[in-house]
């Protein structure tokens, strides 16, 4: 994926609020937790059955940050990358209500919350929104409040 | 690395709040801020040096899940990994104030805010912290408050 499209197909118009963009269903495998883990979370309860045992879980969990990155990849391919948007500044509050074991299949979306337009960047509007993934027995697994700065179509 | 010591080095009576805890200095290179926007957070800005121009960056940008990789890396092998402790279900703000550029060398630490013991697990106190990362000018690139469950001594 090269630049920002040159004419996004999404605009800040398309964001409104409580509509809800689904971004797929990823299954989580034992190996790529393991892998993950291993490159930027290596503690031993994402890493080790016996170590996830001594805390209470029933096997290894992923890594939160893991599933962070799932996500991430989620909404830029299926939302962001067909809009023209800015780096995100922050993200308001990141949750992971329920751990994610190997052979989860979490299913991701995004759902506006509320937007405004700024006077410092009259081209683009501000779009606060939630991110979240799912389960297949309905648990909430991540939960991450996002800014956005979206271009307008006008 | 396997499961959490069984002799932890750090129990929560370290933690003491504003007790700075140093976890290293990394320095960010381009091939490697490429390939991770590339597998994780494909947007044009982090990618391709022209798309960056476009929205007025000097250059391509550090995904901020790369650079939230990079510090959660160090929390854990520096930090974490000396104690018993439990996944942190939530990060109440996550912040990346300033952009980070190819070759940035950011210095990552990690500072207790506050501290409480808890009726639900009486072996185990929370702490309140803040994790940063700041560049070579001094400023912050990452700012997560975190919440963690870490064993006693006594």
């Amino acid at each position: 994926m090269s630049a920002a499209p040159k004419h996004p197909d999404l605009c800040w118009e398309d964001f409104v609020p409580q509509r809800v963009f689904p971004l797929g269903t990823v299954t989580m495998g034992r190996e790529e937790i393991i892998e993950f883990a291993r490159s930027w979370d290596p503690q031993g309860f994402h890493l080790n059955p016996a170590a996830a045992s001594e805390i209470g879980l029933e096997d290894v969990i992923a890594s939160g940050i893991h599933t962070l990155c799932i996500c991430s990849r989620a909404i830029v391919t299926e939302l962001l990358g067909r809009t023209d948007n800015l780096p995100g500044p922050e993200a308001e509050r990141l949750r992971w209500p329920h751990p994610v074991y190997p052979g989860d299949r979490i299913e991701i979306s995004y759902r506006p919350t509320s937007r405004r337009r700024t006077r410092s960047r009259p081209d683009r509007g501000l779009v606060l929104g939630v991110l979240e993934a799912i389960n297949q027995n309905g648990d909430v697994v991540l939960e991450m409040k996002l800014k956005s700065f979206i271009k307008l179509r006008d």
